[in-house]
């Protein structure tokens, strides 16, 4: 296995003093062309965000966060007073966070660049002191990121037998995140534990994440991958070729509900009636105590274009981006900070200690 | 609802007393243009049953008997005695049977007219006259499959409730035989019963028969329909928006196991999971006696470049066409005959009948 192979998802970095940017993959380039866009305009993250050129929970967090440091640095020659500078800011964090609903990860990634300058002025900081802090904050949370991603692996890996064939759905990779991943960083773990025999690989329609984007990780690294089609995992299921199944999250309601890539909660239900094993993998900034279920979560309808570019008289096109997957079918999550299940007591021990 | 806007599929024509030709719609080209080809050379026939210009059990079951009637008229000129005729007719035959093994209206509808000839020159018929006796069956079986597929349409609909809102997988419609359809056949009858309020169309990856055929002939039929992605199906039936769901048949063994276009089993899993009931619409010509279950079904693999013009290196991809779905997932079999289950006594009724 050869994680060397793959890209940071996305950077902030900075020239000079004044001068901040975002490096970031183009994802919807891929696999075809490795393409990295440089950009110091927060209106450019947010549209990379809205276009899926960053996607994945974690990533659209960090680069939420990082537009937000983005918006700052524009906005610093305009105002002297740190007032009327919040009011704007926090105008812009509301935009940044709108730009997709679903995911918890992105308005958390804006709240903590955002809770940051309010403190930090509220300190008596200067302008130039805050933008330096906010941009070691968001390098913080990207090393953060990592860190969480190896854990939440290190945790998923002791779960997965030997030998084992693994299917996953959409990209909860290492360019859903800063690096790693989450639901593929367990199987990179797994992997580097000699564990990982095959992973099936969901298409993941409309937008092919699977046959685009895990198929290209697992390729770069040297993990052996089938790509199928996602109608075709009940059968993969059906002739014993699945011994677990682990998908990312994008949002983890406080009763254990999960929000992800539509397609999710059909194979739980696949895996339930087969007795394969269904993982979540997913930091635990990814749980929304908020949000007491899955039927609270507000699901992203996203354009028609997406799954068929004709239109014929008569025909509607519905495009739901998530489902929910209840927590009764999920074995468990897999997080940085262990494995939690609503099974057991071990669910509400988690909303206990981090809620 | 027009059924007159739907083009027969396929039409087997003479132009003179010797010259015969196939007149068929190339799907692949729909919904964006409707073209009709006319060939009267069986090894095109042959290749558009491979290439899925003309595809659906049924359809496919016509093309195979309308081309030996096409390697039956050109072979006239070249034989005068029956014998070595008969010899070379049955390896065409063979070869136009092989080219798709997993309907069993391929092989049948070859049969049909093989037999047809054996039975002819038996009785000691001039081969002129054999060739006209033969166009004649063939125009038979199209005028047959047509009076089949409004009977099992009528016995489905019976089985729909007011108001249906119907789910169905690729598309066992008009495209996929002669005239009217199958699993479609059943809606076109629920609808013109006034029963049917909405149709979701399963977008049925890889080659979208769901998203161009199903679409286009609903559209043109005017019933409203929602194209979904095959994996939105499973959250569309936990919302309680689907009342049944109908599909076609490829292959139906003698125990009631079902092979039909990949997709079918994971459906009829997630419906069976959220209580829908599940049907299979089909003619009597689609069961199998001879096969016992679902496993003895070969199940055709196809292309990888069906799912991805792509190949990353290190990664397979798996494409197969068809998946078995035990009989004890299906609400019933709507044959031309009747509604048939294994759940009670009628499904061995029917094979102590037709077997």
């Amino acid at each position: 296995m050869n994680l060397e192979k793959l890209p940071r998802t996305l950077e902030l970095y900075s020239a000079d003093e004044s001068r901040v940017s975002l490096r970031f993959v183009d994802q919807t380039r891929l696999p075809s062309c490795l393409i990295q866009v440089e950009t110091d305009d927060w209106r450019r993250v947010v549209e990379a965000i809205a276009r899926l050129e960053i996607r994945g929970a974690p990533a659209i967090g960090l680069a939420g966060a990082s537009a937000l440091v983005l918006a700052f640095s524009s906005l610093m020659p305009e105002f002297s007073s740190s007032t009327s500078f919040m009011q704007q800011l926090r105008l812009i964090a509301k935009e940044i966070s709108s730009t997709r609903p679903t995911a918890i990860n992105l308005s958390w990634g804006v709240k903590q660049v955002l809770g940051k300058a309010e403190t930090l002025f509220c300190e008596g900081e200067k302008i130039a002191q805050v933008q330096k802090k906010l941009f070691e904050a968001v390098k913080e949370l990207e090393r953060e990121d990592e860190r969480v991603n190896r854990a939440i692996g290190a945790q998923g890996a002791d779960l997965l037998p030997s030998s084992c064939r693994v299917l996953t759905h959409c990209n909860a990779g290492s360019l859903a995140t800063g690096f790693y991943g989450t639901a593929l960083g367990v199987i990179y773990a797994g992997a580097a534990q000699g564990k990982i025999e095959r992973v099936f690989v969901d298409e993941t329609r409309p937008v092919g994440q699977g046959a685009r984007l895990t198929s290209w990780e697992l390729s770069q690294v040297g993990i052996p991958a089938t790509l199928i089609c996602d109608n075709m995992a009940a059968s993969v299921m059906a002739s014993g070729r699945v011994d677990a199944i682990v998908v990312g999250a994008d949002r983890i309601c406080r009763n254990g509900d999960v929000a992800n890539k539509v397609g999710t909660y059909g194979l739980a239900v696949l895996a339930h009636y087969h007795q394969v094993p269904f993982y979540v993998a997913a930091p635990l900034s990814s749980i929304d105590f908020d949000t007491e279920e899955g039927s609270r979560v507000l699901i992203e309808e996203r354009s028609p274009d997406e799954i068929s570019s004709y239109m014929l008289e008569g025909l509607d096109i519905y495009n739901p981006a998530f489902d929910i997957t209840p927590s009764t079918l999920i074995a468990a999550v897999i997080t940085e900070q262990g494995v939690f299940s609503t099974a057991d007591k071990s669910w509400d021990d988690l909303v206990r200690f981090f809620a």
